[in-house]
């Protein structure tokens, strides 16, 4: 298991910054594994991503993997003081306007993970949380169908029935909302969760809902995308996986894929196929935010490779 | 060369459809090369291309081709009577009320080249044509600059300059009409030709003329689509060829690819990556038509592969 | 659920195949949905697949289909007599040497999954097969790991585990050929199944192993192949499914599958973005195979889509 | 234009490598552009890529940019003291036993392009080179053909012919060797050049050939491999580009791409689409080696992206 920790920063741009950053980190002896930057030049903004060792690696080799030279790569020799750091950041940081975080990546934020009755996002995405992939906790399953009960029980994960309709869409959300602060969720992700969430719950957690979108947005936004894409006669079909903003299918994207279609699809055939680039584009985009991989500006995501 | 003849056809679907024009195939002792059908079972509608043998196949092998195989895969002892098969189709294409097409692959289409400043889709189809990978005749590139004359003298095709603005449209439009009907063109490619064609002039070539819009529609239509994904924040841009319709960037799509991008691609560099995207689109398209591979039908395009 | 027959043909190529099949399928009254055919001209070789409707379309919509539609495409006012046309079929089968089978698609498959400690994809195919998308019965699963036990478990499927080494690789194939014997087995998946399997076992499953290698075929054959990949410094990594023979790695292709890797990818990287590679291009096979669209020859296959 | 330049540096790792290029780089005043590291821990070693502006950027801008932003983004107020840096960084590349360059992206390196028959990727390379799309200067174009002495004298750029057969290959060798000292020769690309190099030529330009190899390497190394791709009945083909060693086909890969092929693709097929993928390949690792984007280690390459 990797024993890391990771910075993750966004500023505005200016001349210096690698430096002042590089420098704070190798005076605290800081072992840095991996660091990537970017500057958006139109807006003047700077961003960051640095990962470094805080401690021994440890744990079993994942399969096939070179065993004592995978341990090595994130070995450090003795322990870095995370919290010490922090503290010398700080300053750092203010007098650079920075938003920052700083996390030890053994650290595993708390997911919540919605959906409705269609299960093949959610079922892949529990596997992979299952085999380490997700390196998160899943202390609920929330679903307004009972399909995923089974599932949830399987993984021995809570499930939580909260039914919504129009009408009860406000108590619903109430409900919602008291669980995910009861269970002290940092993420939650919607894996074909059909209900629109409302301006307030959305707030609640900005950039902290992941979407999929079942089109290449923005094409075929809203309902039954599918069919639109059949009726259009596109030759490829998407699948986005996004930020849930107040606005519909519009928050920042943080992952995108298509397959190739012809005239011989049927609409059923472009949903079969359409199960597997939903899969894909939301199990990636939750893979990346549990890394600390996305920083969100404006209407768009940095993601860090 | 490839000695062969194509067939094809739309129509009401009905059993027995295949029975009927294979048989008569049969009948006339058609070789049968390649052949491929599609029904809409939703418009009940019936599609079909054949192509077969009408004589001995000729010429020089292409590139590493096996030489006295793949000449021997278009063989035909004799030559079909492909006037003979017309005349006997004519009154089972009646009775089944089918649009058809047949014709010799050996007589190649009259096609006019548009474009406008940028070049790069024009260069592309070009090559390809000297190559022969495009089996057309090229008697004009048309165009509202002079960017493109020298590459067409290159290639030893006529260049004519038809300036037009939004004042000069109309005039500019009959004066390309005129040197249309003048070279007898079948075929109208837009090579990045950024006038948008008025209502009558599309009307004269129905599913006819093909444009390579600079999106993956329909996301992205109008101007500067690059500008457009660029402030979306997609994680792929993509490109499309169509048939003009008298819709703008509505027309029946006939390709589309996309290509991966990242946070740290600029506007230009879309543009840059675009342009091998509309390449190949565009030249695919060109192609497939040329080939006598594609339909259309209500808005939508079926492409035998 | 569809109502349908498929007949899967392959035969030496001559003049009016076509036309012979198309006729006596219509003349028993058969309502073809979809045709598809290939020849081979090198070999001279004829291959074809037709798909009729045998009698009205069943069952529940599935997600976003289009109801009515959709139970109408399949449509089919009466019964095919389908022993009748088997009947009438064989002595042209004979005349013309095809190989050929017919069969409704309502009969489904019974298949074996065998795997070893790595339950990716065995949780992929459990997962489709529960939601429909693999038209199957899985009678057994086998495996000389305990891992699936649990998996085998919640999907309801009986697990039979048959440890084999080196030493008792024998005895370990006379249990599991016994096991396929007595569960009527017709295909065999090998789902990440780290065993090599004698000639004398694959040779009772002629084209019915089907099995995943975890690199692109031919490259990386045997045994690590991600870290061979790795090695060489590619940047592109593949997946391929193929039917069995008796030499490894060697079989008919069915499917392959590519992902874009960087410098930055790590073995590890390779190994969990390769479990995606090798579960789609596995249980594509799969769903072929069962829905009867491919045919082999020589050492390759057709597959019709 | 941009006004920038570039320092690749290769170098044992050990920590405070960035802190120290990045400190010095900032005291020199330098504006940092992009900036991007890799580590290879497996073997310890440390890559760094950073472009900085050296003076105000200019000229027209390109296709559909953003103009005025555009050229703010490699803004620079005053000159950046490039060979004083220079001067500066050399103790420091010693004491940390870094492999170094450093250079102006507006010194344009000079290359020369072989070539034989098969003019689609020379073709290729010349249009990207003519619209800018490739920053370096074409002194000389040399063939053992004469197929393109048209196309070099379209683009004004000396053609020279060195007919090359078994017999003459040493003399061959000989001469072109002399061109390219004669014409101060930076880089080599081999644009479907179909000879085979000696070691001795290859040893004078180190990670300075390119070479598109018509496979997806490893698979199919050697003569023909459209034809093994076609015999083993693979589904997707490729290209790859790479640096040229001793050992053919054998370098350190730059580019790989794929397409998908299926059983109706017969060698031509496959010869026609290939040719895409190597225009695809060559030309992107032509650009990222021009751009000093490429470092070669061991037998790989990092790119930066």
């Amino acid at each position: 298991m990797k024993n890391t920790a990771v910075l993750l920063i966004d500023c505005p741009d200016r001349r210096g910054l690698v430096a002042r950053v590089a420098g704070l980190l190798f005076e605290h002896g800081a072992n840095i594994l991996h660091a990537d930057q970017h500057q958006d030049h139109d807006l003047g903004l700077f961003f960051m991503r640095v990962e470094f060792a805080i401690g021994p690696a440890d744990g079993a080799p994942l399969e096939e993997s070179r065993g004592g030279d995978a341990a090595r790569a994130g070995a450090f020799d003795g322990n870095f003081d995370l919290e010490g750091f922090r503290t010398a950041f700080a300053p750092l940081a203010r007098e650079l306007a920075m938003r920052w975080q700083l996390s030890s990546t053994a650290r595993k934020p708390r997911v919540a993970l919605f959906c409705s009755q269609y299960l093949h996002c959610m079922a892949d995405l529990l596997y992979r949380w299952r085999t380490g992939e997700l390196a998160c906790e899943i202390p609920v399953i929330v679903s307004n169908h009972r399909e995923v009960e089974k599932l949830a029980g399987f993984y021995g994960i809570p499930f939580e029935c909260v039914p919504a309709t129009a009408a009860t869409r406000t108590e619903a959300e109430a409900l919602e909302l008291a669980l995910l602060e009861g269970h002290r969720i940092e993420l939650v992700v919607l894996a074909r969760y059909m209900q629109i969430l409302s301006p307030a719950f959305v707030q609640r957690y900005p950039a902290a809902i992941i979407n999929v979108h079942h089109s290449f947005l923005p094409a075929f936004t809203g309902a039954r995308p599918y069919h639109a894409a059949h009726a259009r006669g596109v030759k490829l079909i998407g699948a986005t996986s996004h930020y849930v903003t107040e606005v519909l299918d519009d928050g920042p994207i943080i992952e995108q894929d298509v397959a190739r279609i012809s005239h011989r699809d049927q609409v059923e055939d472009l949903v079969a196929r359409g199960r597997d680039l939903e899969r894909m584009v939301l199990s990636r985009a939750v893979r990346w935010h549990l890394d600390r991989r996305i920083l969100c500006y404006g209407n768009k995501t940095v993601v860090f490779d």
